[in-house]
C-alpha cells in the first residue's frame, strides 16, 4: 500500500502543478497581459484546463479512488485527499461528456450575452441563455442526485455539508434581525457624512497607506505581491506565492483600502497553510464560506472597528492630512454608514447580507422550479423593495448586476453571508481566548489575532469540512446568533439606539 | 492523409500551448515573482518541461514523423514542421534516458558551482563540473553522430547548417580585419569622451525616452510590454504577446537604452510573424544568428548611426537637457567609442566580435580534445592578450564571466557574431531597395525599414533554414565581406583614419 500511496500522491502533485501554472496564466491575464494577447491566452488556458480535467477523471484516478476509498488506517490528510479526489471525479464523470462539452460552450456564450445585456440594461438579451443554463443545472442535478432539496447539490460544491434546511434557518433569523435593526437606524438622529471619503485621493498615496496596513497585518510580501486589476482578487500559486490585487479610485478612499484589507485576509489564510499540505490539493481554504470569514473578519470586524482606527487613524492622517479636521468618532461613524442600496458589492456591512439572502431565495426557488427565469426581474425588484426598501430603475442595477449566473455558479452566493456568520462565531471564541483583544488592536498589534487565526484555522488547510472546523474551533455548529449580537451591539452604539 | 495531417497539427499545437505556458511562468519568475515563491515555481516548470519532453519524444510523435518524413506533395510549411519535429525527436531520443537525466541533474549543479566560482573568482571551483559537462557533450555527440567535425553537431542546434569549415573561413577574415582596424584606431588622435553617459539619469526619465524610441520603432505595446529584470531579455507567448525587459542603471544611460533597442529588434521579429504560423512551431525566428541579426541591426546599424541620432538627439535632449551643451558629432563619437575590454557584454560594436571569436576557438578545440578544461583559463587569458591586448586580473572577469558553459550551451556563442554578419549583408540589400534609407532615418521614419524587414525576413517565421533565407534575401551565401566594409567605413570616419 505504501507504494500505491506514493504513486497517488505523485499523481495528485501533477494536478497541482498544472493548477499552479493555470493560476499564473490567469493572474497575468487579469493584471498584465497586452490586449491582443488575450485570445491566444484563452486557447492556452483552455488546453491546460482540458489536461487537468483528463487527470481528474482518468482511469488511473478511478483506480486510486477505488483502491483507497473506505480503506482503514489512512491518516487524516490522506483520507481527505481521497475524499476530495472522489468528489471531483464524481462531479464531472457523472455527466455525459457530450452534455458537459455543450454546457461549456453555452456558458461562454451566456457570459458574452450577460455582458451585452448588462451594458444595454436589457434582461431580455440574457434571458434565453440564462434559461438554458438553469435547465442544464437541473439536468446535471439529475445525474448527480440529491437527497432532500435539489439546490443542496449545488450548495455542496461551494460549502460542503451546507443544506437548504440549515440555510433557511440561519438566514431567516438573520433577515428578521437585520430588517428590525435597519428600521431603528432609519429613525436615528445620527447622520453619518460619508462625503469625507470622496474628495480626491491620488493613487500613490492610497497605495502607500494600503501597503502600510498590509504590512501591519503581516501579509508577507516575500511570498506575495500587490497589483492593480479591475476587480480585486486573491490568487495563490503555492503557499509561498499568494498575490492580491486592488483597484484605486481617486474619488473613493474606501474602495481600494477595504478591498486590500479584504484580499489581505484571504491571502493570510493561504500564506499560513503549512508546506506539508502543498501538492495534496488540501493546501487551500476549507470552503468559500470559511475563506470569506477570513477576508470579512479583516475587512469588517477588524477593519471597520473603532479599535482598529484608534491605531490607524493617526497613521492615515500622516498620508492624508485632509482628515486632520475630522475627529476619530466622526471618521468611524462615517465609515460605518448604513444605507440600503441596490448594488451588492457597494453595500455596507449591515445590509450586505440582505443582498445575499435575496439571491439565495431566488436561486433556491429557481432550481426547484418554483419561479421561472421569465419572472426573475419582477421577483428581484419585489424582494429588493420588501427587504431593503429600494427599487432598481433598470435591469443593470437589478437582476443583471452580478456575473455569477452567466457562468452557472448557482450556490455560490450564500458563501458571502456564511463568511459573516462564521466570522462572528470566531470572534466570540477569540474574545474568550484573548481577553485584551481590542486593547491590543488599539495598539496596532495585529500579530496576536493573526497567530490565533493561523493556529486555529489556517494551519489545517482543507483537511476538515466547514462543519467540522467550526465545531472544532468554537464547540458549536454554524448559527446566526453571534453575528446578530455583533451587529446589534455595533450599530446600536453608532446610531445611538436604545 | 488529410486527417492524419490534421491530427499532427493538433498534436504540435499541444506542444506549443505548453511552451507558451512555460514561457509565461518563466517570464514571471524573472520579472515579478516574490522570492519565497521561486522553489515551487522551479518544480512547476520542471513538471511542464517533462510533459513537453514526453510529447516531443512519444511514440505518437514517432508515428507522425515516420508517416510524413519523405512524403511528397507536402506544402512548404508542413514539410518544415515535420523536419523540425524530427530534429527535436532525434536530438533527445538518441540519448539513453538514464544519461539524459544524469546530465540534467549535473547541469543544475554546474550552474550553482559556476555562480559560486564567479562570486569567489575561482575557476577551480567550477573546473570539475565543467569537465563533466564537456565529457557529457562529447559522449552525446557520439550518439548524435557527426560528419567532419564534432563541434558541427553542437553548432547545428543553434544555427542549422553552420559548420566549423564555414565559420573558420568567415571568422578568420573578420578577426584579421578587426585587429587591423583596431590598431589604426589606437593611433588615432580622436579621443571620444564616454563620461557624458555616466553622470546620473533617473530611471523615470530613462524609461520615458526608451518608450518613445520603442514606439517609433513600431514595437506594438498592445501586443507586448516593457518590464525590468536583472538581465534584459525578449520572450514570446504568441505573436500577439511578445514582451521585453531592460535594466536601468542611474550611472549608465547607454545600458538600458541600447538594451531596449536590442530587445525591441528581437521583439519586432516575433510580433511580425503571421497568425498562420501560430501553433506550428514555425512561429519563431529562423535561428539564434538570424534573431541576433535583427536585434543588432536595430541596436548598432540603426541605433548607433549618425542618421538615427540626427532625429533622436533633439528628442533625447528634451528628456535629458544635460546634453544641451554637447554637439551631435561629439555625442555620436562618444557613443561609438572603441575600447578593447575584458567583458563581452560591455564591449563596443567593433571589438564585440573578437570576444565571440575567442569563445568559438576555445569551444571548438575543447570539443575536439585539442585543449583540456584544465588549461582553459590560461588559453583564455592568452587569447585576450593576443586579440584584444588586455588581460584579466582574475577568473571572474576572464573565463568565468559567461553562464553559457555551465548550462552546457556549447555552440551558442557564434550566433552573436553571425548576427553581425547577417545584419551587414541585409543592410547591403536594403540600401539597394531603399536608396534614401539613411535620409528617411534622419527624419525619424523607422517605418520603411520595419516594413522591409517584415516583408523579407519576419513574415517567414522559421519556415526556411538560415542559409536558405540569407540566399533568398541577398542572393549570396553568408560571408564576412559586408560587415568588414561596414566597420571600416564607419570607424574610419569616426576616428578620422586615412
Amino acid at each position: 500500500m505504501k507504494e500505491k500511496l506514493l504513486e497517488f500522491k505523485e499523481y495528485i502533485k501533477k494536478i497541482e502543478y498544472m493548477n499552479s501554472a493555470t493560476s499564473v496564466l490567469y493572474w497575468d491575464m487579469r493584471v498584465g497581459i497586452p490586449s491582443k494577447g488575450i485570445p491566444y491566452r484563452g486557447e492556452v488556458l483552455g488546453h491546460l484546463s482540458g489536461e487537468i480535467y483528463k487527470l481528474q477523471t482518468s482511469d488511473t484516478m478511478k483506480g486510486f479512488i477505488e483502491y483507497f476509498d473506505g480503506l482503514e488506517n489512512l491518516d487524516e490528510t490522506t483520507e481527505s485527499m481521497v475524499q476530495r479526489a472522489k468528489k471531483n471525479y464524481n462531479q464531472t464523470k457523472k455527466i455525459p461528456e457530450k452534455r458537459y462539452v455543450e454546457y461549456t460552450v453555452l456558458v461562454t456564450k451566456a457570459e458574452a450575452a450577460w455582458e451585452e445585456a448588462k451594458s444595454k440594461s436589457d434582461f431580455n438579451i440574457f434571458k434565453p441563455f440564462l434559461q438554458e443554463v438553469v435547465d442544464f443545472n437541473k439536468e446535471f442535478i439529475g445525474y448527480w442526485g440529491y437527497k432532500t432539496n435539489k439546490y443542496d447539490t449545488l450548495l455542496d460544491f461551494y460549502e460542503p455539508g451546507i443544506t437548504v434546511e440549515k440555510l433557511d434557518k440561519v438566514f431567516s433569523g438573520l433577515r428578521v434581525a437585520i430588517v428590525e435593526l435597519l428600521n431603528k437606524i432609519k429613525k436615528s438622529d445620527v447622520k453619518p457624512d460619508s462625503s469625507i471619503f470622496t474628495t480626491g485621493f491620488s493613487k500613490e498615496r492610497q497605495e502607500a497607506f494600503g501597503l502600510f496596513v498590509l504590512n501591519k497585518m503581516e501579509y508577507d510580501f516575500e511570498a506575495g505581491r500587490l497589483d492593480e486589476s479591475v476587480h480585486p482578487f486573491t490568487i495563490e500559486f503555492c503557499n509561498m506565492d499568494v498575490r492580491i490585487t486592488t483597484n484605486y479610485h481617486e474619488n473613493d478612499l474606501k474602495s481600494a483600502l477595504f478591498g486590500s484589507i479584504h484580499e489581505g485576509g484571504h491571502a493570510l489564510y493561504e500564506q499560513d497553510i503549512p508546506d506539508s499540505l502543498q501538492g495534496t490539493r488540501l493546501g487551500q481554504g476549507v470552503s468559500m464560506g470559511i475563506h470569506e470569514s477570513q477576508s470579512r473578519f479583516y475587512e469588517n470586524i477588524l477593519g471597520r472597528s473603532k479599535a482598529f482606527w484608534t491605531y490607524f487613524y493617526p497613521e492615515l492622517k500622516k498620508t492624508f492630512p485632509e482628515f486632520n479636521s475630522i475627529s476619530l468618532d466622526d471618521f468611524y461613524i462615517s465609515m460605518n454608514e448604513v444605507l440600503p442600496s441596490l448594488i451588492r458589492i457597494e453595500a455596507d456591512e449591515l445590509t450586505y447580507s440582505l443582498h445575499i439572502i435575496i439571491r439565495y431565495e431566488i436561486e433556491k426557488a429557481l432550481i426547484n422550479g418554483e419561479i421561472e427565469v421569465e419572472d426573475l426581474h419582477k421577483v428581484w425588484n419585489a424582494k429588493y423593495k420588501e427587504y431593503l426598501g429600494v427599487e432598481p430603475n433598470n435591469d443593470a442595477e437589478g437582476v443583471l448586476q452580478d456575473t455569477h449566473w452567466s457562468g452557472g455558479s448557482f450556490g455560490y452566493f450564500p458563501s458571502y453571508a456564511l463568511g459573516n456568520l462564521y466570522g462572528a462565531q470566531f470572534l466570540e471564541k477569540i474574545l474568550k481566548d484573548i481577553p485584551d483583544f481590542y486593547q491590543e488592536i488599539e495598539k496596532g498589534n495585529l500579530s496576536d489575532i493573526h497567530s490565533w487565526l493561523k493556529e486555529n484555522i489556517h494551519k489545517y488547510g482543507a483537511i476538515h469540512t466547514p462543519s467540522e472546523l467550526i465545531r472544532m474551533v468554537t464547540g458549536e455548529d454554524l448559527n446566526e446568533k453571534y453575528f446578530i449580537e455583533y451587529l446589534n451591539k455595533k450599530y446600536s452604539e453608532i446610531y445611538n439606539l436604545k
